[in-house]
């Protein structure tokens, strides 16, 4: 199994404190050795970094977590190898365009037979189960609507029901993103937490580091964290719910 | 105008060197500071890294440069804005895929009027002329070959007739990959090197550094180099023809 991270926001925010708890848990405090990578939105463009090695040892790692890349949208992955051998092709997040738009996607979990669905237009360049999910998800949105829907809750309850659809197959815990709204599907495992005025401490717990959002923030921010697990002690994180859609912008829980 | 800088090899070989005297350009010996983006390859999978901000001055700059990401293709870019403004999104190379191939591209020059020229699949997240170039040819590409053609010459001779008739609405001098061909295609000025045993000294022209090959290769190694001027004094650099393309694969040219 591998852990997701994703960060929803409305001002750039840096993932830096939520990141330096993730990355323990590749290869040090959990055995997600097998590459991660991340993905931050800046406008409309999307910039992504991937590292086939453990992601407590990674270069790359260390220079995102150092520099304080600011962004309104992340998704982060580490990965422990259940499909796919362990090689750039094969870490998340993938991406691909639809409607002119940078769509970006990590899952967690294993799916059972999702590799015979057939695709038309996107194909997978790796040979993990979840890239083909992710191919099929943007083929059937595609397919049926070759321009956005006008109205954002269409596209909602459709990607919802392919989530379904998948989750049958196994387990496809997911974070997707358009550049503007993070889907977030929980199968098994997925929690989030909004932090807003008054901010106030956090401990991570997967490492000794804790900070004062006071100092960090202006009292307008909203950023919404989602991770596999609950990141921080003593702040509450919202455990969703299995076979469960939310979707963030801004910040916060766009209604279905 | 902007400057490309692309690499294609037999053995996964770093672009150190040739890099050390691009970025330079970036702001310092040339006047190319709107951004600046390389992407590797690694077997299928290509790594990008992307900043809207000048070359000579980035920190992502100095890690590509001191890191040696060793890859058998690469294309780099630092751009002068001419079309769409500096931004994330506009950042060359570009991406998609296509047949379950990873492209990659990245444009020197204007083009007048083609982003009238109809798309169908692929559509541009940002608002240059070169996406717009990008997307089309793969549109064609995808409408005329749906799996790839048997023969690879079939697939050079059509994009050489892409390139040329994109070539009429301005200056289109182009690094295109698909993570194994390299296609180069000379509007107006790109040249290209290939090293090979005896490796000798080169010297770089816009910095003050010299590197003896022969200490970092083996005998068998060949490493092509395409700029759009020759980055070293005192090696055979291949001026190539005006409205004409060059196809390398393994560090050789492919005949057409």
């Amino acid at each position: 199994m591998c852990e997701l991270l994703g960060m929803n926001c409305n001002v750039p925010t840096d993932i830096c404190f939520s990141f330096s708890g993730l990355i323990q848990r590749g290869g040090r405090t959990g055995p997600h050795k097998d590459g991660w990578g991340i993905t931050f939105y800046e406008g409309r463009g999307s910039r992504s970094f991937h590292d086939p090695r453990p992601g407590c040892d990674s270069e790359i790692a260390e220079l995102v977590r150092v520099h304080s890349v600011k962004s309104l949208n992340v998704i982060c992955h580490i990965r422990k190898a259940t499909n796919g051998r362990v090689c750039l092709e094969n870490t998340h997040p993938f991406s691909r365009e639809l409607w002119g738009r940078s769509w970006t996607f990590a899952h967690n979990g294993k799916l059972k037979g999702i590799k015979t669905w057939p695709l038309d237009f996107y194909q997978p360049i790796g040979t993990t189960d979840s890239e083909h999910a992710f191919c099929w998800i943007l083929d059937q949105i595609r397919r049926r609507y070759p321009t956005p829907p006008n109205n954002p809750a269409t596209l909602r309850r459709f990607i919802a029901r392919l989530a379904r659809e998948i989750n049958q197959t196994g387990t496809f815990n997911m974070l997707l993103c358009d550049s503007q709204y993070l889907y977030c599907f929980c199968s098994t495992h997925l929690s989030w937490l909004t932090r807003r005025a008054p901010f106030g401490e956090a401990s991570l717990i997967d490492v000794e580091l804790t900070v004062d959002f006071a100092n960090e923030t202006t009292p307008k921010d909203i950023v919404t964290v989602i991770a596999t697990k609950p990141l921080t002690e003593g702040e509450p994180w919202v455990i969703m719910e299995p076979g469960s859609l939310v979707v963030f912008r801004d910040g916060l829980v766009v209604d279905a």
